[in-house]
């Protein structure tokens, strides 16, 4: 094989129309040039060390570590696309721990042929979820596979966040009689993919709540609540958090589904798709086991943090039954939760 | 949508044949079935907790983190697979980092119709590398993507861990006169799976270096070595490495050819296949840039640690000329070291 020179001619051509090839994930000059010419600067870090492999990070005390891929289809949605998405997920999961986001990696797998113009929407999008999140991305990788091979681009991001409560929640947290309060409505996210994805125009257009949730969290452990428990409400929506907290903690849940809010725009398009909103996917909400004392400050803190939708659902009950969500309609009648086999919303995330 | 009820009959089956559906991706019990019953159990990690998305981690002083996608093809090649690949490429950059690996995070974004066995046995060697690199997995995702928009699997690893050196090296600290330390001979990934895909049979067969790293770093750490700068020989082998250093430092770098220790067998490979060994990948392999009165101690302590192959192979050069690498041929010969401009070796990591 014979070297190339390198030189202005290796420059990356970022105008229109200007493709992934293969030799971008090859580790020789043209992954430079489209990580340091567009990748970096697009997501404007000025500190990230694109020379090296590995990152220098200072974490005092406890702390959080958390990884995800992201497939979502399509890449850009009303109100987020792939690259916030990647950021406020891993941001968010962070947050479910209790932990401020503080470094992040960022990883690309790129099918070949996608435009590079795109690739620098979704990395300057990467930078701007990231500096209102209050990361660092800290370190990163470019992979490039041939066409027929992936799906335009897929990420992965992982964090590293110091845990700033007294404890870390978690369901082994959790007491009879805790408050689940809810930061907010859902359906918004899963609804914003799906109707993007079959190209069906809501007026207004519905907008993903893709989102950082460290403020919130950071609110509620400054008010000094007491945190049993958190859980953002991402793939499976609220059921499956609810389902997944209660067997975890071996309790059973029980809400009230005339507390869980649901726009009316979100309502009817889920009537419409045929989608229940309590199983559809969010990016901007979670739950919050609270002690019931500790509800009323949990509700108030959220609703200045928040778009001041945040409620009690329902609490923690003595365990006759462990292992199970229960919701009560309006009229008083109880069902079982039950999260679905498998997939809903194929990559909603 | 309709709920499914939970039950034996969500069991994963992963007999002969079994394959991912979409489900598996989606969040509900198909995936927690999948990750509970055939992902965890067969990486052997007793203390991931699959039930939360983070993970607590702890950390004295300093620290590093890193990530890397991996996507080689084909899965499975001879002394190594995408799984042990995956464990070891992170390890040996958080290595790069004089630091040791304390814990690694994995995400796969799995093909539908993949054998549910293939995951089983990546699974496997995730844990296996894992353990004989002293990391721990402390955290993951699962992603699955339709038929046709992915390649079989794709991995995601990030790593952090504690920096045991005095200070973390890096290009900036190299010095006109420091020695270059090789400490192995080079080629064997890259041949390796470049034969596998092409089913070539070299006998006996050609194996990957794939192998942890910190082993052989904290030896050099603990001998005293000062470790001006340290990099492993992946994509784009010895050349890019040298070259990058030498970019990255604003320095000149001269190397033997005569020095480099290639084998018989990948030099032969490597003439058939129309390669140059430096510029092929390696997966357990690195140099250390030393002080010259280090050198001798840095080549005695690996050649213990290491396959006895270590080697000084030349030096930064008082800087003529920065931002260059020569390589010196047995006749005396010089000329610069370019890398090429793309992909040598599509796929090898």
């Amino acid at each position: 094989m014979k070297d190339e020179p390198a030189g202005p001619h290796c420059a990356i051509n970022a105008g229109d129309g200007a493709l992934i090839q293969l030799g971008h994930g090859g580790g020789g000059s043209l992954m430079r040039d489209l990580i340091g010419k567009i990748i970096a600067p697009a997501m404007d870090q000025a500190s990230l060390d694109i020379e090296s492999d590995g990152a220098a990070v200072s974490l005092g005390g406890p702390a959080a570590f958390t990884t995800d891929s992201y497939v979502v289809s399509p890449l850009f949605f009303p109100g987020g696309d792939i690259g916030s998405l990647a950021v406020n997920g891993t941001v968010n999961d962070l947050a479910m721990c209790a932990a401020e986001p503080s470094y992040l990696s960022v990883s690309f797998i790129i099918e070949e042929g996608l435009s590079i113009e795109t690739l620098k929407r979704v990395a300057q999008s990467i930078g701007a979820a990231a500096k209102t999140a209050g990361a660092r991305i800290a370190t990163g990788d470019t992979k490039v596979v041939e066409r027929g091979k992936g799906d335009g681009l897929y990420i992965n991001t992982a964090g590293v966040g110091s845990v700033k409560a007294p404890f870390a929640p978690g369901p082994s947290r959790l007491r009879p009689g805790d408050a689940i309060i809810l930061s907010g409505d859902i359906g918004r996210h899963g609804v914003a993919v799906m109707a993007s994805r079959a190209e069906l125009d809501f007026t207004p257009p519905i907008r993903s709540d893709c989102a950082p949730l460290w403020d919130q969290v950071r609110a509620l452990i400054d008010a000094g609540v007491e945190l049993h428990c958190l859980r953002d409400l991402t793939r499976g929506g609220l059921a499956a958090a609810l389902v997944e907290i209660a067997q975890s903690a071996g309790c059973e849940i029980a809400v009230d589904e005339p507390e869980i809010a649901v726009s009316e725009q979100i309502s009817s398009a889920c009537e419409l798709l045929g989608l229940d909103p309590i199983h559809v996917a969010n990016e901007g909400r979670f739950i919050a086991v609270v002690p019931a004392e500790h509800a009323d400050l949990a509700v108030a803190t959220l609703g200045s943090a928040s778009a001041g939708q945040a409620r009690r659902i329902g609490e923690t009950t003595p365990a006759h039954q462990g292992g199970r969500a229960l919701i009560r309609s309006a009229y008083g009648v109880k069902r079982q939760i039950r999260t679905p086999k498998g997939e809903q919303l194929p990559r909603i995330c």
